[in-house]
């Protein structure tokens, strides 16, 4: 089974438990509606090719891993839209979670699926596991305090707040959690891997300040230009357009100069150089990638 | 040490790893507040009492567990008095999170909290490895869904909710949870003790609804008549204030039988009818402990 197979099975697998008797309608359809159908899955599908890279000697380890990394991001989107944060209407060319359920669901929504991706974890303890307090607490130290996703969405509201650490935190850090719980789940030393997930993750950000800046609406399926009217740290604000594609250029070399030695290391460069022509908007496209 | 001080030693663990390394001041300020200085903390001393009960032989994990379940309950209680859900204005007689620290910081600190819950326990693995995936699981289901505690914040919030699974979900679940890892983190098995988990979150209901209807702001505190106010379903509404003393009177008693054999049964008994004691509003307290 391919990638993409394997993390939508693990993700579906996850929430035929949560989906089992008879829970709160509205409740699992947010839930749903945060997650299926996903984006690119990118973070979940780094996982799964660093697993690779390392030998992936415990799949379904690494697919509940990874599952558990994709529904962490979604939770994050979730509480990201509302409207005490973005206040955005749309993700995933769809209407955000709290446009379509309202803000109470939204918030539940994003409770459950950050403890379902927990779950999802533990539930493939039994296949090697001496392996799961690792996992467990890469993934924890990837969404919580003091370095976590909760963190840098702190840090963005936070007066003078180091705009380098809150982009870490904000992005990076799920990005690592990613690569290093891809290697942890194949029995490999984690500590090789954080740089890639480093990398990769300044690299996205950058991606992402791009769209949102001079993306088309297809290509972000959200509304653009929102850093700017929230007025937050963001590349372009910092280097200008022609800048931010520069150092987007820059972050995808370094991207892949940060891939171990491994077996799989053409197969990583390639994935790193396939995400970034895909992030990167049309207008720049031939240049930066 | 007393169970109040290895609670509160346990639970300052936990906060440690999330203060290192200067973490965004609002967001750990709003966090303590959530969490310190502490209410009753029922449910982790339930678990350590029924830890007591069964031997207690790896009392690091006990407080551990004991930690994430008041962490989770903290959690919980900082999303629901959010404005979108109860919009509560106090809590423990202080001002909420929210009201303290603003909603997106409230939103972000519930977040962390459950984070921090999953870590608190995930730190004390290695003490007995086999007995960490049990655990939690059973903090898993005692919060997520389709059973835990957004599951019942969800159902309040669906029309035509059956109300007895909402209550369950919203308060028996972590009581439940309590006693089971209590149970687990002993190596006892978990099944004898839900009932007992079971009774005391019913009877819990019972008096957290007469102290919201009758009790006096001392009491509670927080702002009383909020079940009336936003029409939800609850014990007054159903039988009456001498109705649902007459209940509460009825569970406390069921409560005690439910314990099962043990050389521990006769503190837990005290246990059970001190804590009904405390809950009940003054003006009942003779004749409803």
């Amino acid at each position: 089974m391919d990638s993409s197979g394997r993390i939508e099975r693990a993700l579906t697998a996850a929430f035929a438990r949560a989906e089992a008797d008879e829970p709160p309608p509205q409740l699992i359809a947010a839930m749903r509606h945060a997650v299926f159908p996903g984006g690119a899955r990118v973070r979940p599908s780094l996982c799964l090719a660093v697993a690779g890279a390392c030998g992936d000697d415990a799949p379904l380890l690494t697919d509940a891993a990874a599952a558990a990394i994709e529904l962490l991001h979604c939770a994050s989107l979730v509480h990201d839209d509302l409207p005490c944060f973005d206040n955005a209407p749309l993700r995933r060319d769809r209407p955000s979670v709290h446009a379509a359920f309202g803000e109470s669901v939204a918030v539940l929504a994003g409770d459950a699926l950050i403890v379902l991706a927990f779950e999802a974890l533990m539930t493939a303890a039994h296949v090697v596991p001496d392996r799961i307090a690792a996992l467990h607490l890469i993934l924890t130290r990837g969404v919580g305090m003091p370095h976590g996703i909760v963190a840098g969405q702190a840090w963005e509201s936070e007066p003078g707040a180091p705009a380098e650490r809150c982009r870490r935190a904000k992005t990076g850090a799920l990005f690592v959690a990613a690569t290093m719980c891809g290697a942890i789940s194949s029995g490999a030393s984690p500590t090789l891997w954080s740089a890639l997930g480093e990398r990769l993750g300044e690299a996205y950000q950058v991606a992402d300040d791009l769209l949102d800046a001079i993306g088309s609406h297809e290509e972000s399926g959200k509304s653009g230009g929102r850093d700017a009217a929230l007025g937050r740290p963001n590349a372009i604000a910092e280097l200008g357009v022609d800048g931010a594609a520069r150092k987007l250029r820059q972050l995808v070399e370094a991207t892949v100069e940060a891939i171990p030695p491994c077996a799989g290391r053409n197969v990583l460069s390639d994935l790193v150089r396939f995400q970034a022509k895909r992030l990167v908007p049309q207008q720049l496209g031939k240049s930066a990638a």
